[in-house]
């Protein structure tokens, strides 16, 4: 869904197409070189950050606002989007950044109102996104998820809450699955596990449990020079996997 | 936060007062007699039963709104009140129930567009609540979760998130510490987990697992007639509970 109209009429009568004080923001995960990222923007004429977000169409679901405005972000389609959180502070506003960001902007627009913002995450193969430049961000970049630049009103709160819920549904969702590609060491799965959790594991405890389970199959070392010095590479068994989180990875009562 | 306006001046002119398109449902949980109940309301002239819930005044924190909706329901203040997922189906309505409930609504009236509606749960203490009768609902009842009456549009899923959620923060949240009386029985502790579970427990497992945590502490018991047949009762040692619930009652790697 996407309604094409122009800035002027975006900023002073968008209310006609949108749903009135509601917006979504989307913080984005990707993982690389045992780091956990997240993509953040950084509009023209502005030295902060913000995430990714927009607004939700008069009669859009509002999953499908968020998956919308995920793929106008990324590239990518059919992702693992959650909805964790909604952020309704009186103190929140987008006024201090609009007047900055958009000369054209007066009181009269309908973007200077209280917004209560839904707050979805989602979970991406870092190396399949291909950043989109939009007309008004200048830039978007992944951030180190402990080097994150200062960012816009409440949304380093946003990303806290976000890692804050991975961390309750860590053992019920499929987190790692999302985050690394086909085939992946068991050194980048406990990275992830240490990253949403905020704290190291021990290395062989790491291991003996999550095999224990029986969702991950070991693959085949192909002979190379280096070979014997490569750590193993595994990949999920996806039904065993799903079927596993159903009752929680590590529920023990 | 309290304004006095007319019915006529809430269905015409609501929106000067209250965010437009959002609403709050109160899912409010209560344990009695080895049951957990849910709080439900019948407005006027109708069959169908819906969860208590209202709006959010422009210059009011979400938060606020959630726990003035409760107070105005249970009459209790300071309650557990935690946010837990949005409602904004396109296809969510409260034309029906409007236009069976109020004879003077019209489609002009703001009640009539799309609502997104955030989903708050409390845990009360059930002998503590003085149900709370208004202008709008003639009845106030508790139903045990087993026997929900039919509801209006999506309540029935706004409970049952409710639960998965409540499910995947067990560990994590004073859930027991705020729906069982000072003394209680480890038969009910279970009974509420195996609720929130949706499974049966095995006894002494559960026992021993949950003792085991040092959460809890035994109380003398007292002479009676029968006091030798009565089981033990427990409280909770709460300072040892809050720091065991910050890494989780459950947390194994």
């Amino acid at each position: 869904m996407h309604i094409d109209i122009s800035t002027e009429e975006f900023l002073f009568n968008g209310q006609a197409y949108f749903l009135p004080s509601l917006s979504i923001d989307n913080v984005i995960f990707g993982f690389h070189k045992n780091e956990l990222k997240v993509l953040l923007l950084q509009l023209q004429n502005n030295p902060k950050w913000e995430l990714p977000g927009g607004f939700i169409y008069k009669d859009e679901e509002i999953e499908d606002a968020a998956a919308r405005i995920l793929t106008a972000r990324t590239g990518l389609a059919d992702l693992f989007l959650q909805q964790f959180y909604v952020f309704g502070s009186t103190q929140r506003t987008r006024k201090e950044l609009l007047v900055e960001a958009m000369n054209q902007i007066t009181d009269q627009s309908w973007l200077m109102n209280r917004f209560v913002s839904i707050g979805y995450y989602a979970l991406v193969d870092y190396e399949k996104v291909n950043l989109q430049p939009t007309e008004t961000a200048n830039v978007y970049a992944w951030h180190d998820l402990n080097k994150i630049p200062e960012l816009f009103f409440d949304h380093r709160q946003i990303i806290e809450k976000a890692l804050q819920t991975m961390r309750l549904q860590l053992n019920h969702l499929p987190i790692g699955y999302n985050l690394l590609p086909e085939e992946f060491t068991l050194k980048s799965l406990q990275t992830i596990y240490e990253t949403i959790l905020g704290r190291k594991l021990d290395r062989s405890n790491f291991s003996r449990k999550i095999l224990g389970y029986g969702i991950l199959q070991k693959k085949e070392k192909h002979y190379s020079g280096s070979a014997h010095k490569a750590p193993f590479l595994y990949s999920f068994n996806k039904e065993a996997y799903f079927k596993a989180l159903e009752t929680g990875l590590d529920k023990d009562f």
